[in-house]
């Protein structure tokens, strides 16, 4: 009669407690149109009697994560964790130094990494992302993380993540939302934390990734993880992961960069209510301020877009009471 | 206070009828082996004080679809409803009569057809089911569902689902399962109708897939189906299928034909509880009796690994009740 307890228990909490959940929802947001804008949008949807209500199945929230959910300068935390990686395997792996691109992420040459672009960017993660099964690579990250530290604000990157978004989630799930990722970063690396950290399952990230193969492996089957692409999930890759992956188009899209600007035209094409946010990093201070020029969080057409388009653009500086979650 | 008054009917329902829950699973099920070892499974697994409980999070059923939840003869529904989508399409396409296979196809000539294996299978799927949105498609679908009839039974083919295997999920998903499909079949296609049938959404619908393109159609974004494979979601490209949407090893699968051998060797061979469980067609009255000699649903190698491995056969003529749902 387990159901019976939790019935029990959650009746008597909110007999006691009747207005809990409603009035502790966004604390961290300041009052203004940002905050404004989600409360109606969500009070919209979820009015029974209203002609914009829309059933829970139907309440898909997509999420970026770099620079949306956490932070992404001065770089993103996954090529943080290549570039180490890389210089650990490098030893065993003389050949690399034959590829430009590798050879100056071992010497530390960023600049030459950045200039490859995407495709150098790709490079390292084949070498240094592949080679294991899923569970493993997700351990191997999960290690990382634990003793990572980011190089300005010496947090554990998982601690760095946006108070403000984080209530946000919480809001949109009581509200009979199902939260989603989709993110240009690699599917495997996420899951190993989420759901730690963002309560969302594996099942909820969409992601970038590598081909994986069914193989034995000491007689007991297993996934290897293959340096060959399989999907990149960025700009106009984002609508094509949810369509591939949720299967339904979303009526909200959470953002920050011109690799979001599909995903949310997609999104808030469709009919009936529709919610888009762009978070403006304009807090230099308190976390970062950048956005046309960046190469990490572009953000140009986006920005330029969403006025017309009637896209929530959350400026960090004066929307947010607080940007990272108290210590622990 | 929605939440309040679905807590307080839940209580009362649960303190009026305590029994109720539990009385009614599997009602189509003989008592035998089979509904012992899924009965004996599940108590193990939602049991907080045994050492097999698994958290909710962790119980993931995943369900072969063709021949496992639904009738897959005298040919797989999809096939029959591409051959009735080709022939429909072909006088816009002269250009279909260059192509062996299509023009088999078109001329009824299933044995060519069967001929040309996979790869002909894929030809057909291209050229009808490519060239319009997922929703464009799924409305395609929906409508031949709506008319199309099974030559032997003449009902809809979506009244041609297993009513044990339809109680089997709604007895795992009450007792805290996720319930997925893993199919061979196209994913739209089946997204078109689970939800209804079934009651699994969307996202919890894992099959074979043709590329989709982000595009401005008429100015607005819109998703292109592309006459491009993108994922064949059978034998051993279903566990790298799981791993990719679900993102974490289920416990329980179910399937019924060598298609789920990679899929149930991969589900069962993870730490802890697992069950694996095949539907064997013996049932030529009732629905049909076929294995090792047929071209849909063969089942060869995974009925000859299952005692070893410690899965659950189902014979679907001793063990099941009745085979489909009430007439409505």
């Amino acid at each position: 009669m387990k159901l019976l307890a939790r019935a029990l228990a959650l009746t008597t909490l909110l007999l006691l407690f009747p207005g809990t959940v409603l009035a502790e929802a966004l604390p961290s947001w300041n009052d203004g149109a940002a905050k404004t804008a989600i409360q109606s949008f969500v009070q919209r949807v979820t009015d029974p009697a209203g002609k914009d209500f829309v059933r829970p199945e139907a309440r898909i929230a997509v999420f970026d994560n770099d620079g949306t959910l956490w932070v992404e300068q001065p770089m993103y935390t996954q090529l943080a964790f290549a570039l180490e990686r890389l210089k650990e395997l490098a030893p065993q792996h003389p050949e690399w130094l034959q590829n430009p691109t590798l050879k100056a992420a071992i010497d530390g040459d960023l600049k030459t990494v950045a200039a490859a672009g995407e495709k150098g960017l790709l490079e390292l993660v084949m070498v240094t992302h592949a080679g294991m099964t899923p569970e493993e690579f997700q351990a191997i990250v999960a290690d990382w993380l634990a003793k990572a530290r980011h190089p300005r604000f010496k947090k554990p990157y998982t601690q760095l993540v946006y108070q403000p978004m984080l209530e946000l989630l919480a809001y949109l799930r009581e509200n009979g939302f199902t939260t989603y990722i989709v993110s240009g970063g690699g599917v495997e690396f996420m899951r190993s934390w989420m759901e730690n950290v963002y309560r969302i399952l594996p099942a909820q990230v969409v992601g970038s990734s590598i081909k994986t193969r069914f193989e034995m492996v000491d007689g007991k089957p297993a996934l290897v993880r293959q340096p060959e692409l399989n999907f990149i999930d960025d700009g106009a890759g984002k609508p094509v992961g949810i369509n591939e992956h949720i299967g339904q188009r979303p009526i909200a899209a959470f953002g920050n960069s011109d690799g979001d600007l599909q995903m949310l035209q997609w999104t808030t094409a469709g009919e009936g209510p529709r919610f888009g946010l762009i978070v403006h990093h304009t807090d230099a201070e308190r976390e970062y301020a950048y956005d046309r020029t960046s190469s990490f969080g572009h953000l140009d057409k986006a920005l330029d877009a969403a006025p017309a388009a009637g896209w929530t653009v959350v400026d960090m500086k004066s929307d947010w009471k607080t940007v990272f979650p108290p210590a622990k």
